[in-house]
């Protein structure tokens, strides 16, 4: 590791980054035209290499924790840092798991004949190289690693300092399995100086670089979208809602919002504000509010929420300011309001939320597709919970991250996500009159 | 049209243009959500409104052509500035034309149900607002304007100030369309005034305009990608090639290859780049030679080329520098190069070529495969003329541009590049573990 992290430094941080993504495209131009199985092999012989390697990633991974709580870094953060052997495993089925996936490269579609005698389709192809930017968790080494080999596409990987040794150690193994199919290693680059102007350069690099998927806190991603001369898919805060309409099976609305919320509290996908229609407050509002209250889960309401649920035995119930109409809390608090119509609702979500998810309880089929069709979030459900926004759960295969936003990938990202589609024209000879 | 810009001059451009896009995110709410049926008679209503003020239109249209004339506009400018009896009635005919094609929004496609009961699909539904940037021909108003209407966008136009009193007395027509039907007039925004300082606005609001479509020379593109804050739907320059394969039918190839290049030599993807396998040159080049010599094309020729193509009666053969490999000429002139093989081939258009459409004349079916997918360009086509690389020709009934990147749209843009796929998820209560 320090003869790497020194070659590195032995260079200006611009042209050490300019290195990386030179070589990261020349690569890309071969993996574009790998076949299926010398994706497929590369994988499994990443498998095969972590399951062996077990024993030195650990003890690479050591030196990153020990210096994480020598720094008094939090236990939660010190947790996610942590190699063990679950998580190990964990890596190595997940290239097994990536490797089963069907190839999306190639991929002829809509294929039309044309008045004139031509045949127009598109054909999916990688879109070249990703640059991945993410923090604490190296585990996101290999799932970058993995999806950018299936794709057909370079990446330039750079993880937070504080997992240096362990994504270091993980990278030679990336490197190790693609030389061993046959594939350029340089398909897959990690960043191996820790220099914090290495990322300014990797957001600036639109001739080696084409888009940008960072994984982190709002502010990182902000921040990076301000700087970014390419393309960023964008995940920023899930401030999700769930909307109890006028018509609802109140069992369902219960069972569905208590998972909503509470099944767990930190994922982005996680219910954040509750709205109620005013003719089933009465209703609902109670049988909620006791299982919120049984599971300590504060509720910050307006008015009309507040007068039923300040009754509910036990419930911790706050009033509202505007501020938490906005908030993602990932935490056991929710904001609750009653609004008198599913315009109000509507035009609630459009205005507070984040464009994540966002979803309605209701038995009347107008209502529920005025609100799919309304409502300006890259997931919305009918009598789901939000927890389902999930490329997993959607059945993608596999996810680098959730979209926020409208352009190209829009929620959870799969394969998919990192390809684009070009025309292909099939003709005999045609020309244009 | 002297009261509109008076009106816009009243205010700071950034108040001005803040106003603008307030106005077109609050109209794209109502548009996203309007029928079919309004959509389409806001068109016939505009086509009826282009009608019947054709007098007026070409009235205000003087004032431009008048006005470019006095300052010395070359006369092709002044043409394309011109709104003839022809333009008028084709402007009204192309708004019948995208009334009558499929509503792209509310698709829901790939619904799939997945193992814990939920049903996952996605639906189509608008972008929001564009941006649309563009030069001299005040019938892309038209064009534009009514994209966004079928699409369910609003949208903000910023035309060349050559042709803003044709562009006014337009955009008022689309006003009175959409208010006609009972559409918000604010759907279309113009532009009103010719400050300079309100595209440098238009294209970093990321709050109210979510994408910008430049139309124009390549320096305008480049310079409006450079200061974005939204992304871009980019059309950069197409440098086009066509390759003569090792084995060919010749009189295909000669036919396709005239037609490429010299069918009409403005548009963006008429071929400039000739490639010839060495097998091929020695009967290829001096028939295609003849074509050239006849029609007047410079040919601008590797060493190898030269040698056949000097000995064709009347050619124009030139020494190709390396620049020429690189040039969009929009002229009678191509580059002409003899290359050893497929895979140089290949690598010659993506060193060289704008990614933008390329061909390959061949009988070779392994050969034909690998170069769609290995040449990384929007379109790429087998024995076809590359003038086929359009909207229309493709079946997509409409072009609002043409995309060289790869993010999001790629190739001729229609009604879908203006539109994003959000996650559907309709259940019955289910709830995730």
């Amino acid at each position: 590791m320090n003869t790497a992290t020194t070659s590195a430094a032995a260079l200006p941080v611009d042209q050490y980054m300019a290195g990386v993504g030179r070589a990261a495209r020349a690569a890309a131009t071969t993996m574009a035209a790998a076949s299926t199985a010398a994706k497929n092999n590369a994988l499994l012989a990443l498998a095969g290499q972590i399951r062996a390697h077990a024993g030195e990633l650990k003890a690479r991974n050591e030196l990153d924790v020990a210096a994480a709580e020598q720094a008094g870094l939090a236990a939660p953060m010190v947790d996610r840092l942590r190699l063990t052997d679950k998580v190990i495993a964990t890596m190595a089925e997940s290239c097994e798991q990536v490797a089963a996936l069907p190839d999306p490269i190639g991929e002829i579609t809509n294929v039309r004949r044309r008045p004139t005698g031509i045949s127009v389709g598109q054909m999916r192809v990688p879109i070249g190289v990703f640059g991945m930017i993410y923090e604490s968790r190296p585990n996101v080494t290999i799932e970058a690693a993995s999806l950018a080999i299936k794709s057909g596409n370079a990446c330039v990987l750079r993880g937070g300092s504080e997992a240096i040794h362990s994504n270091l150690a993980l990278w030679k193994l990336v490197q190790a399995a693609l030389t061993q199919v046959g594939l350029p290693s340089d398909a897959v680059q990690l960043v191996q100086t820790t220099d914090r102007a290495a990322v300014g350069q990797l957001i600036t690099m639109p001739q080696y670089v084409d888009v940008i998927i960072p994984r982190g806190g709002k502010g990182l991603i902000e921040r990076i979208s301000a700087e970014a001369r390419v393309p960023v898919i964008k995940h920023l805060d899930g401030n999700c809602h769930t909307y109890v309409d006028e018509v609802v099976d109140l069992a369902l609305a219960v069972k569905v919002t208590d998972n909503a919320k509470t099944q767990k509290y930190s994922p982005c996908n996680a219910t954040e504000s509750l709205l109620v229609h005013a003719a089933q407050a009465a209703a609902f509002l109670p049988l909620i509010g006791k299982v919120f209250a049984d599971k300590g889960v504060e509720m910050r309401c307006d008015a009309r929420a507040k007068a039923i649920l300040s009754d509910v035995p036990g419930a911790k119930v706050v009033d509202a300011t505007e501020q938490d109409w906005f908030e993602e809390y990932l935490a056991p608090v929710i904001a609750v309001k009653v609004v008198d119509s599913l315009d109000e609702a509507i035009a609630h979500i459009n205005t507070y939320g984040s464009h994540h998810t966002d979803a309605i309880l209701t038995t009347n089929q107008p209502n529920s597709m005025r609100f799919i069709r309304e409502v300006d979030s890259a997931s919305v459900m009918i009598n789901a919970s939000t927890r389902f926004a999930d490329g997993f759960e959607y059945g993608l295969g596999a996810e680098i991250g959730i979209s926020t936003d409208k352009f190209h990938a829009r929620g959870p990202v799969g394969l998919d996500g990192l390809t684009s589609m070009k025309f292909v024209v099939l003709g005999q000879g045609e020309v244009r009159s």
